[in-house]
């Protein structure tokens, strides 16, 4: 059983709100991530930004319904034959993903919304001890406004330049750890532009929170290589030309590491 | 011809652009009333954040395509038949709208795109005069960070509270109405959750941007009523039982008045 998060989250600047800031992530990350765990047989939790990337449909076009369809006349509607081989393709996957009772997928858009969810799921998923994994590739926002210093009504414009002041985000990487499911295998994500700080970075977040593995990635990059790093140092996961995305190899080195991890509690491997 | 702006904008925080500050709007105002303006007969530039509503499939579900769609065996997919008349309804219209070639859909994410794309079409309709309506339902952001003060990189969390200075955004609304396309029929929206201040800064920005008309709405009540500001004073308009949107009576009333500036410039009405 994996645990996937996916896509960005929102904070609001105004209790109304009209306003909010929001983190870049198409979510292509965690739906190619959940498309893999499930071939390789794995159940998924998959908690997600409300209109991000949906597994099995990546390879669709943006508005595929006003895209890939077009009027037959007499009301009826008919696929566009370029599009046609790809759209029952990704809706037969999914449904039968779904299906199958091996795919949950929960949609959020607040990081108040996804930290309750992160917290409920974990709390259900503790007793699988080891064999769950945690695989939390959402741009979670490290800033936010807190309720009691938050404007009631929409900010008002007109007065000249607007001052902010965000508080830090507590994380929750340290409770998941260390309280909601202390057993599970944890594995967070590193995102940065700059990529001298990158490594420096993901090697801090892995010992403060104890993550079992961070995976680096360089926005300019992500899409071909990442770094991911373990208490045994680093390792480069990069695809290959036969694979069309990092995410098989990446998947492949991370259950291969719960694997070990496993055995190393002393159970038997039980892919849940 | 009117040109409809619709949907927020972002303003991203970092030239590698992670974070962004965003606007809350749906683009159900501008896509409920492209169809009412297209009913009318006018020609529509619909200038709308990617993503956000479109006209004539305001009814569907989000993310039609997994959720109206099943499978029907041989990788061939079927309508669920309680969604099959709405969807075949929406491709129908939608799909009739842009072949009659009275509507051109234009979309946009940052606030940068937005304001290129309304200069560039405003300069091309301004022959139009005042047989042109600007219809700008789009919400616009008060405040961006300059490109000299963003930051290259991912703003870095863990040292502490963020404080950042936010410049106010240039009213492109004068430039519109004096420079681009200054005889053109020019609609703003004031949207405020603060109901108190509302009215009056609707009368101040049709003053200060001399428009002909200002939608006061408040996000509550937004979709029963709105209060239209001209030089005239204020009109409420409601929608009544018999209508599903207040953009019908809305729209209506905005033809009559945009009728009388036509014939008040002494030229005769034409629709385009």
């Amino acid at each position: 059983m994996v645990c996937i998060t996916s896509g960005g989250t929102t904070v609001p600047l105004e209790r109304k709100c009209v306003r909010f800031i929001d983190n870049f992530s198409s979510g292509h990350r965690g739906a190619a991530s959940t498309e893999c765990f499930m071939k390789a047989g794995y159940s998924v939790i998959f908690i997600n930004r409300r209109g991000t990337a949906q597994p099995f449909c990546r390879f669709l076009p943006e508005d595929p319904l006003l895209t890939c369809f077009e009027p037959a006349g007499d009301n009826l509607i008919q696929l566009i034959p370029s599009h046609a081989v790809a759209v029952q393709k990704a809706v037969t996957e999914y449904h039968s993903a779904l299906n199958s009772g091996h795919l949950l997928n929960l949609p959020y858009t607040t990081l108040f919304e996804y930290l309750e969810i992160l917290k409920i799921v974990s709390l259900s998923l503790r007793q699988l001890q080891r064999n769950c994994m945690f695989y939390l590739a959402a741009a979670v926002s490290d800033f936010y406004v807190p309720w009691q210093s938050m404007v009631e009504h929409k900010i008002q414009s007109g007065v000249g330049p607007m001052a902010m002041e965000l508080a830090q985000v507590p994380k929750m990487l340290m409770l998941l750890r260390h309280l909601w499911a202390p057993e599970a295998f944890c594995v967070s994500f590193k995102l940065e532009t700059d990529v001298k700080i990158l490594i420096k970075k993901a090697q801090a977040a892995r010992e403060k929170y104890g993550m079992h593995a961070v995976v680096a990635n360089e926005l300019e990059t992500r899409k071909q290589k990442v770094i991911v790093v373990t208490n045994e140092g680093q390792v480069l996961v990069e695809k290959d030309a036969s694979q069309a995305d990092v995410e098989i190899p990446l998947v492949d080195f991370l259950i291969a590491q719960q694997t070990s991890y496993i055995e190393a509690g002393g159970a038997n491997v039980l892919v849940v």
